[in-house]
C-alpha cells in the first residue's frame, strides 16, 4: 500500500529506558460539562488555574500539563475543582503518565520549589465518582502494581467497586485527588513507564 | 493502618494467561454531549443500539459491551453515530480491551453469526477528531505494537499528528470506526492483553 505520509518507528525505544532524562510527569485531560454554556465553564477553569510551576498546552481537544508530579496533580486538581458548577453534570477524562521510551527532555518546566501554586483550591468540596485503570508498561508483574494501587483506594475509603476494565471510586473531590497524588508518586517511583 | 474492607489480590493472575478461556473482547465507554438535554440524547442512543449479539450493562457512569470483537465494535459504532446530533459538541471516552488475567468466562454473549446487528448505522457520516493510546500489557516490545497500529492510521489516511501521551486522528466517523475495528482485531490476535 502506498502512503502519502512517512511511517513512525519509535525505533530505539527500549522498555526501562526513559526517553527523557528528566523526571517528567505529565497529564493530558479533557473535561466535558454537559450544558449549553460549556465553553465559558472550560475557558474560565483554564484561566483561573495557576500553571506557573508547570508547562502547559491546550489544543482543540485537550490540555496537557508537564512538570514535577506534585505540581502537575496540583494544577489538574485546580482545573477540575474550578470547572465544577452547581447543578452541571461534568465528566473529565485524564491520563497521567511518566517514563515513556518515546518521551524527551522538552515541553516541560520543573519548578524546584515544593510550594503548590493552587493550594487555595483545596477548600472546595463536592462529591465525585471516578473510574480508574492503571497500565504499568513493559513488566510481567503489572497485576501486582494494579492490586497495590487499588488497595490504597480501599485504605483511603474511596473504593466503590471493581467492574470490567475499571475500578470505581467515590468520595470528596479532595480525597480523590489526594489518592491520585499518591498513585502518581507510587507509580513514578516504582514503575519505569505507566 | 486498619481498613473496613478486605484488600484485593488479583492473586494467581499471570501475564500471558487470560483469565477467561473464551475470546471475549470488551468496551467500556462514556459519552458526554455538551448540551442541556444530554440525558435524552444518551437514552435515545442506548435505546436505538441493537445489543442482541453482545452482553451489555449500563451503570450511572458508563456502558460496557462484551462479546466477539466484530459485534462489540459494531455496537459501539452504532451508539456513537446514534448519539451524534447536529450542532451538539460531544465527547466519548472508550476503552477496548481483551485478555485481562483477571477476566472470567462470564458477563458475555458470543454470537456465532458474523452478520452485524447495526449495519444500517454505517450510512451516517460526520467528521470526528479522536485521540488514541494503546497499552499492550506484559510485553517488552510494546512500542513496536504501538508503532504498527499508528502506522495503520497513517495508511488509512486518518492520522493527524502525535502529541504527548496520545496520537490524534481525524476523519469521517465510519473511517475512524473501521480503524478501531482493524486495531481491535490486530491487538486481539497479536497481544495477550491490551
Amino acid at each position: 500500500m502506498t502512503t502519502s505520509t512517512e511511517h513512525v518507528t519509535y525505533g530505539n525505544t527500549v522498555c526501562g529506558i526513559d526517553g527523557a532524562s528528566l523526571q517528567i510527569t505529565g497529564c493530558r485531560f479533557s473535561a466535558s460539562p454537559m450544558c449549553d454554556n460549556f465553553v465559558d465553564i472550560l475557558m474560565n477553569a483554564i484561566a483561573q488555574t495557576d500553571t506557573s510551576k508547570i508547562w502547559s498546552d491546550t489544543d482543540e481537544m485537550s490540555t496537557v500539563y508537564r512538570g514535577r508530579d506534585i505540581h502537575v496533580v496540583d494544577a489538574v486538581r485546580a482545573f477540575f475543582t474550578g470547572a465544577e458548577q452547581p447543578n452541571v453534570h461534568m465528566t473529565m477524562e485524564a491520563t497521567f503518565s511518566k517514563g515513556c521510551p518515546g518521551d524527551r527532555d522538552a515541553d516541560v518546566y520543573l519548578d524546584e520549589n515544593d510550594e503548590l501554586a493552587n493550594a487555595h483550591m483545596r477548600n472546595k468540596h463536592f462529591p465525585v465518582r471516578a473510574k480508574i485503570a492503571l497500565y504499568p508498561m513493559g513488566v510481567d508483574d503489572y497485576m501486582h502494581h494494579i492490586a497495590h494501587v487499588v488497595n490504597h483506594a480501599i485504605d483511603a475509603r474511596i473504593y466503590s467497586h471493581t467492574a470490567h476494565y475499571n475500578t470505581y471510586l467515590a468520595g470528596d473531590v479532595q480525597d480523590i485527588f489526594d489518592y491520585i497524588a499518591w498513585t502518581v508518586n507510587y507509580c513514578g517511583s516504582n514503575i519505569h513507564h505507566y
